[in-house]
C-alpha cells in the first residue's frame, strides 16, 4: 500500500524487539519529517557502533579501544572489583557516583535450565583476573534471582581458597527488577549493606 | 559514560518524538545486538526513504514516482474525490476496502488560532483539481475537530457555486464505545445527527 522504501522502512523498524506494526510505521514517519541532517547523523551513529563497539580486553566492557576507560583509570580503588551481568550496569552505577573501584562484565548467568554454564559467560577470564590481581574483595552485583545467586555462589566457591572477601549486594533490591531501574537511594544502601557470601 | 559511538546512537534515537533516555539507550543497545545485514537494510532504508519518496503531483500522497499508484490506476471510480489529512490516512481506508474513488492530501488543517491559512495548506491546489475534474462528490474526511470543521466549512464555501456534494464523514459515537466514556461534544453531535430508526 505504501511506496515500496516507506514499507522497507516498516519492515526494518520491526527488527528492534517490541516494536510492532504501528509504532514501525509511526518510526517511519518521524524519519520522513527530520532534517536530512539528523538522519545522517542516525545513520553514521549506527554504522559507528557497528563497526567501532567491542569488548574491554580486560572487563569486557563496552569500549571503542582495546581496554575501557574504566580499566584504563589508574586513579580508581584497586582493591575492589564489582561483578556486573551487563555494561549498561556499569554506566548506571558510575551515574551514581557510588563506587570507585574496577568492574567486570559477565556474559550472562550461569543457568543449569537453560544450560548455561560456567563456561558459556567466560566465568574462567574472571578468575584469572583475580587470581593474577591484587583485589581485596569482590562485589557481585547481579540481580538477585535464581541464576544471580547460583553464579554468585560460583564464583565465592571457587575463590574460598583465597585471601579476598566475596560479597554480594545487599537484599533491598526487588526480586526480578533490572539493575538500571532500582532508585539511587536503594542501590547506594545495597552498596553500604553488602554481605560476605558464606 | 558510554563509549563515543553509543552515546551518540542515544541522542540521535532522541531524534524521534516520544524518545526518552532510557528507550534511546535500549534503542542503542538493540542495534548493537542486531545481525550486520539488519542494520545495513535499516541504513539503506532510511536513506532510500529519504532520497525517494517525494509527493504525488496531483494528490499529495506519498510516491516514489511523479504520480502516485492510486491516481494512476484508472479503474477507479472517478466519481468520488475523498479529501484527508495524512497520507497514512488513505492507507488505513484503502486497507478496509471500503472506498474505491481517489484522494486528495492536504497539507494539514485551517487553523487561525496557529496562524495556519488556506494558502499555506495549498488549498488552491484541491480547488483547482475539483474544478478542472468530473468528480460528482467530494468527501470530506478529516477529523472532527475544530480546525477540521473550519476547513470542510471553507472547502464547502468555495464549491458552493458549483455542481458537486460537499460531504463530510459522519461523526458520532464509535461502535462498541462505553456510552459513559464518550466526550460531551461527540455526544452532543451525536443526538444532533441523530436518525430514524427504518
Amino acid at each position: 500500500m505504501y511506496p515500496r522504501s516507506i514499507s522497507n522502512l516498516i519492515e526494518a523498524f520491526k527488527y528492534f524487539p517490541g516494536v510492532g506494526e504501528k509504532t514501525a510505521e509511526r518510526r517511519a514517519f518521524q524519519v520522513l519529517g527530520m532534517d536530512i541532517e539528523q538522519t545522517n547523523f542516525l545513520i553514521e551513529s549506527i554504522q559507528n557502533v557497528k563497526s567501532k563497539i567491542k569488548r574491554c580486553e580486560i572487563c569486557n566492557n563496552l569500549t571503542e579501544e582495546d581496554k575501557c576507560s574504566i580499566c584504563e583509570d589508574s586513579s580508581r580503588n584497586p582493591d575492589y572489583l564489582c561483578v556486573v551481568e551487563d555494561p549498561k550496569t556499569i554506566v548506571y552505577i558510575e551515574k551514581q557516583g557510588i563506587f570507585h573501584g574496577y568492574y567486570h562484565v559477565l556474559n550472562g548467568l550461569i543457568s543449569t535450565l537453560d544450560g548455561i554454564n560456567p563456561e558459556d559467560i567466560r566465568l574462567d577470564k574472571l578468575i584469572k583476573r583475580i587470581e593474577n590481581g591484587h583485589f581485596k574483595e569482590v562485589i557481585i552485583a547481579v540481580k538477585p534471582c535464581l541464576e544471580g545467586e547460583m553464579t554468585s555462589l560460583y564464583i565465592n566457591n571457587i575463590l574460598s581458597g583465597m585471601d579476598i572477601l566475596v560479597s554480594r549486594l545487599a537484599s533491598g533490591i526487588p526480586m526480578g527488577a533490572d539493575m538500571e531501574y532500582i532508585d539511587p537511594i536503594t542501590l547506594e544502601k545495597a552498596f553500604d549493606n553488602r554481605k560476605k557470601i558464606v
